[in-house]
C-alpha cells in the first residue's frame, strides 16, 4: 500500500486527510464541507447571480485536491481501461494524492491499482468529510450513484463522457489530463451548483418512517435528478394528495408524480410533459404521470417549497417511490413523501461556465433543428 | 406544336384526348373519372381493405396513360434541369403521348420543351377530363399545388423527390425511368387513395358565400393537408363555435382550430399537438391550436360527419382562412366554414404498397429513435 | 328454480336457450352469434357507415331477448338495491325470460333472487351462446368487466349509470323500466359495435405463452378499452420493439406503450397525450407512455394492422401487461405481446344513435368550454 | 379642482406630489421611485426570499399613498359604477388624496367625478413620477393595461375583480372599503413583486428600430405577461433564430415563439404547451407555438439571460410582434426582438401572502380535480 499521501500531512491544511483514518476513528480530522455551501463559504467562492446557490461559481481552492474519488461505470471493459489509466497517471504524477474507488471496484482491480484507498460500505458519511474532488467516468447514471454516495456536502465533481457529452458530461474522456492538471495544479474550477432535493418519508402522523429491517429511521436522502411516487405494478391510476407548504393544491389521479429538480428537467420530467429548465433557476418541479385531469399540467415551485405527497384514502394499493431511476420504498394509504431543496448541492466542474455549456449543449442534444418533415413542408407552394 | 398524340385517337378509349380541344370546346370528350372514385370503377380498381375509399388499391389501365401532366416546384434550378429532362425524354420514347405543363413553365421553357401543351388559366376544369396521369418534380408542396389544380376527380399521381424521400415522395428522381417504365407501359400502379376535405364558406344565414370581386359564388375548395381558420394578426384568441353534424360540440377559445386529413396528419396538425394517423384511416382529424381549455385535445371524427365553424359573437376580429398552407379568405362573426370529407381523393403511386411504404418511412421521418439525453440515461447506475 | 323459462322452448329459434342445459352439457343448442358479427347477419343488421364493423346499426329481433344477463358494480349498496330491483321486475313483467347473474351475486342474492340462473366459474364460455341480452349496473368499470366475460361474440349490452351519465353509460337507472320495455317488448335497438383488441402472448420464438400454473396455452384475451405493457415497478425505462404488420417501427424507450380502442381513446391513452377518437372510427391507436424520445407521438394505424411489441434485448426487467386495468402477465426479454382487432365487438345500445350521443357528451364530459383563466383574458383590455 | 391635496405639501416627503405641476413642468419633483425597485430602498421592503426582486415583501409606507390612479375596464356599466362608488368614497374618506383617472374616463364621468385629475396622453411617464397607488376595477386585462402604462417603475397596484377572483385578482369589489382602509391608514402591505420583461427592437445592423411614422426609436416597451412573435397572417410557419446571450441555440421553425414571465405562464404560454410557473422564481420562458420540431420544447432560462429572436433569411414574410395581447409591430428579416427581464416589476398587493394565495387559487382556477372521464373509470372493477 502507497503511503506517499501521508508524508508531510498536516491535519489542519484544507483538504489533506489521513487516509488510515478511514479505517479507525471517523471524524477526527473535521473538514471544512463549507466547499460547496457558498453561504458559509463566501471567500472562497463567488456567486456569479442571483439565487441562494444556484448558478455558477468561480472556485479557488488554497492547496489544490490531495484526496480524489473516482467513481466508474460498472460491467464496460472501455471504462475499466480508463480507470486504470487515470489512477495510474495521477498516482504517478501526484504522488502526495490519495486515490479512493469504492470497494468492489479496488476488489477487482486489486493487482492493477494497488494504491487505492476504499471506504467501508458501512462509513459512506466519510466521503464527503475527505473527499476533495470526485472524478466520475460513464454517463449520467455514473453521476446520479455519485450523488447518491454524498447525501451532505459534495466536494466538486469532474465527469468524464466515454463518448458523447450530455448536460451533465462535459468532458471527454481524451482530454482528461488538461482537465485534471487545470484542476490540480491552478487549483481552480469553473463550478455550477447544482440543486439537490432532500426527501423523507412520513407516517399518517407525521413522524419519520422506520425501515422494515429493524434498522431505525429511515434516512434522509439527497436525489440530483427526481423522486417519483408511482402506482408502480398496480394498474389502478393512484389518488395523491398534493400539498404545498401545508395547503393541499390538488387531490392528484395519476400514474404518479415526479418532484424534479431543474438538473433532472431534462430527464423523466421531460418525458412526462414537463419544460426543460436551466440548472441555475432554483425550483421545484412537480410534474404529473399521466394525469386523469387533463388540466393537471407541469408546475414550477419556488425553492423555498415543502412539498408533501400523500397517498389518498381510496387508493388501491401502496405507491413506490423511486430516486434517481432506483426503486426503494412503498408508501401505504396516509403515508406520505416530503421533498424540499437540499441545503446541499452538487458543484459539478463545467468547461467554461454553465451557462454557455447549457445553451450550446441543448440543441445539440434535444436535435431541435430536425423537423419531423421534409424541409419543403415549411414552404408551401406559392406559384399562380 | 406537336400533333403526334392525336394519330389513332378514338374518342371512347379511355384516357385518349385531343389535346387541340383544349383550346376549344371542353367537355366534348368526356372521360371517364371513375378512375380514382372506385364505387363507379369496381372493375379497374380493387379495394384492399375497409372504408369507402381509403386504403390500398391496385391499379389496372386498359391502354395506358395518353396524356401526362408535369407540376414543378418554382424557382428552383435543379427541378428545372429535371423537368426538361423527365418531359423530354417522355417525348421521345413514348411519342404518342401528351405533355401538358402550367402556363408560366410553357412560357419559361417554350424553347427547350416545344412539344408541351398547357391548359389555359381560366379552364382549370379541364384538368380533371384531360390529364391521365400527373407527376410531380419536387417537395410535398408541389403535391399540394398539384391537388389544388384538381377540385374533382384526380387521375394517379407519381412524386418524385429532388432529395429526401418522404411521406408524399415516395420516388427518387433518380429512378424515374424506371418507375415510369412501369407505370406507361405495364400500365399498373399500386394506389394510396389519399383522402382529402371539401371546404365551403357560409354567411350567417347558412347561404354560401359570394366572393368580393363580384365574380359570384366562391367555389368548393378541396384541400389535402388541412384546412384552418386562425386569429391571423388580431392578437386576440378567436371564439369559434365547433358544430358536428349540426350539434354544438364546443365554443372554442384558442388561436384556431385545424381541420386535417390523414395525410395532414403529419404536418400542421401535428405541430398543434395531433397525432399521427395512418392514411388509410378515414377521418376528419379537429386539432385546436393553443386552446384556452386545457381539457380541448385534438378529436378525430368519423369521415361522414359534416364539420361547421363559426365565428363566434363575441370574437374581436374576423377570422382568418387557410387552405394546405394558403391564405384565402377572412369570415366574420357568424360566419362558417363548412368542412366534410371529399368524395374525390388523390390516388397516390406507391413505391410498393402504401402500408408497407408507410410504416417504414415514420420512424425514419420522426427520428424515432433518437432519444433527447444520452443513452445511459435509460439505464441508470445500478451497481450496490 | 324457475323453470317458466323454457315452456314453449324451441331450440332452432334465435335467442331461446334451455337455461337447465347451463349446468349440463354445454354447446349443445348452439346459439347464432351472427347477432353481433354483422358479416353472417346482413339480415338483422343493417351497417349505416362505412367501416367493417364500427359505427351505427339498427338491431331487429325476430323474437326478443330470452335471457339476459345482470353484471353489477361490486361493493355499492345502492347497486345492490337497484339489483333487486330490476331483476324482480323482469322476472315479474316477463316471466318467460331468464335471468342471470354472476355467482357470487346469486350467493349473496339467494334469499331475495331465487329465480336467477348462473353459470359456473369454469364454463365462461357458455355465456356467449346463451346470453341474448346484458345489462350493466354501475359504471366504466362495470361494463370492462362485462366485455371480460365475453371472449368472442357479445351479445347487446345495456348500460345504467347510477349517477351521472357518461360515454359508454347512455342511460340513467331511473328510466329503466322504459328502456328495458322498449328493447324487451319493440324488439328494436340501435347499436354502437365498439371495437375491441385481441390479445396473445408469444414467447421468442413465436409460440403461445403457456400459463405458469401449468394449465396450458394462454387464452386469447379480448379487451374493450386498452392493453399495455408497462415497466411496472421497475424504475427503468423499458426498451420495446414495435413491429405493425412485421415491420420495425421503433425501437421505443418509455415508460410503456398503450395500446387502445377507439373507446379507450378516452382512457388512459387520453391521460398518456393520445387524440380522442369517435368509436365509429376503426383503428388501433398506439400511445406511448413517457417515451423518451420527443417525438414518438401518438399514433392511430389501421384496423386490419398487427401489431407486435416486443420486450427488448437490453431491457432491465420484465415487462407487465396489464388488460383493460386488470393486471395479468410478466413478459420477459424477446417475449411479445401481439395485439389486433377482434372480430367480436361490444355491441352497446344507444339512446338515440350513437354519434348524436357522443358528439352531445363528449363536451359535457371533457369541461371544453373551461377555461383555465379569468374569461378575461381572452379579450385583452383594447381601450386608447 | 380640489386643492386639499397641496395643503403642508413638502417636496422631499415621500408619496406627495403637487397635482398641479401635472400640467405644468414635468419632473420638478422628483419621487423616489426606489418604492418598487429592492435593492434601493431596502429600507421600506424585506425580500423574504431568494431572488434579486421575486417574491414576497412587506411594504411599510411612512406616509401612505397621498396619490391613487384608478384604471377601470372599458365600456362595462358594472365597472363604471363601481368607478364612482370607490372614486367617490375616497375622496370623501380621505379628502386629502389625489385620485387621478385617465383622461378618457375623466371625460366620460366629468359631472360625476368633478375632483379627479389626469395625466395628459403624451405625459405618461408622469404616472410613475406622481402615482402612490394605483387601483385596478376590471379583470386580467385591466392590470395588463395598467402596467403598459408604467414603462418603469410602478408604485403597489391592488386589484379588484368584479366577479370570480384569480391570480391577479386578490379582492374581491365587495370588499374595497376593507381592502383600502387597511392600505391607506396602517400604511402597509404585502406585496408579490411580478416580473417583467424588457422588449426592445432591432435592425439588422443590431441598432434600434425607428418608428415609421418618423417620431424617432421606438421605445423601451414593458410587458408583464408575454412578448410573441407570430407569422400572423402568414400561412407559412416563421424560421426564428433564437439566440440567449448572443449564443444560437435554435432556428426555430413554428407558428411564432413566446417569452413570458412567470406571470404570464398562465396565459398564452400555457396555452402553447408551458408549464405554471410560481411567480416568485424568477425566469424566462420560452415558449413555441406549434414548433415544427417535435423535440423543442418549452424552455426556462435564468432571469439574467438576454433572448433575440431573430427572423430568418428564409422567412416567406414579415412576422408580427405582440405584446400583452396588443398587436404592435413587424419585424422584417434579421431584424429582432431583443427580451430580457425588466429592472421595473409589477408590485401587486396580496390578500394574505403571494405564496398562500397562489396555491390556494391555483387548484380552483386550473379545476384540477375535475377528471376527464366518470370517477369510476379510476377504480376500475376488480372482483373475481
Amino acid at each position: 500500500v502507497s503511503t506517499g499521501a501521508l508524508s508531510g500531512w498536516t491535519p489542519h491544511e484544507f483538504g489533506r486527510i489521513d487516509v488510515n483514518s478511514l479505517w479507525s476513528t471517523a471524524g477526527i480530522f473535521p473538514k471544512d464541507i463549507a466547499l460547496s455551501t457558498p453561504k458559509e463559504a463566501s471567500r472562497e467562492i463567488r456567486q456569479s447571480f442571483g439565487t441562494t446557490y444556484g448558478g455558477n461559481y468561480k472556485l479557488q481552492w488554497e492547496d489544490g485536491p490531495k484526496t480524489v474519488l473516482i467513481i466508474k461505470k460498472p460491467h464496460d471493459e472501455q471504462t475499466d481501461k480508463t480507470l486504470i489509466e487515470v489512477a495510474s497517471w495521477i498516482h504517478e504524477k501526484y504522488p502526495y494524492m490519495n486515490v479512493i474507488v469504492e470497494p468492489d471496484v479496488a476488489q477487482e482491480f486489486a493487482e492493477k491499482l494497488p494504491f487505492v484507498y476504499v471506504i467501508p460500505v458501512g462509513k459512506r458519511v466519510e466521503y464527503t468529510r475527505v473527499t476533495d474532488l470526485v472524478i466520475t467516468l460513464g454517463g449520467d447514471g455514473t453521476i446520479l450513484h455519485t450523488s447518491s454516495l454524498f447525501n451532505s456536502a459534495v466536494p466538486p465533481v469532474i465527469s468524464f463522457s466515454m463518448g458523447t457529452l450530455g448536460f451533465l458530461l462535459p468532458y471527454h474522456i481524451n482530454n482528461y489530463k488538461t482537465a485534471l492538471e487545470k484542476l490540480i495544479e491552478k487549483k481552480q474550477a469553473s463550478l455550477l451548483l447544482r440543486m439537490r432535493l432532500k426527501c423523507t418519508l412520513h407516517g399518517a402522523d407525521g413522524r419519520r418512517l422506520q425501515a422494515k429491517d429493524g434498522s431505525g429511521r429511515i434516512n434522509d436522502l439527497t436525489v440530483m435528478n427526481e423522486v417519483n411516487l408511482h402506482r408502480g405494478r398496480y394498474p389502478h391510476l393512484t389518488s395523491i394528495g398534493c400539498f404545498v407548504d401545508g395547503h393541499l393544491i390538488t387531490e392528484a389521479v395519476a400514474d404518479g408524480l415526479i418532484v424534479a429538480s431543474p438538473t433532472g428537467s431534462t430527464a423523466y420530467s421531460l418525458s412526462a410533459g414537463g419544460s426543460i429548465v436551466h440548472p441555475s433557476i432554483q425550483s421545484l418541479l412537480l410534474t404529473p404521470i399521466c394525469p386523469r385531469s387533463l388540466s393537471f399540467r407541469p408546475v414550477l415551485l419556488p425553492p423555498n417549497a415543502t412539498i408533501q405527497l400523500k397517498i389518498g384514502e381510496k387508493s388501491r394499493g401502496p405507491a413506490e417511490v423511486s430516486m434517481d431511476g432506483k426503486e426503494t420504498f412503498f408508501l401505504d394509504k396516509n403515508e406520505f413523501l416530503q421533498v424540499c431543496m437540499s441545503p446541499f448541492p452538487m458543484p459539478c466542474v463545467n468547461r467554461v461556465h454553465a451557462g454557455e455549456d447549457w445553451i450550446k449543449d441543448i440543441n445539440d442534444l434535444l436535435k431541435w433543428n430536425q423537423g419531423f418533415h421534409n424541409k419543403q413542408t415549411m414552404t408551401h407552394y406559392m406559384s399562380e
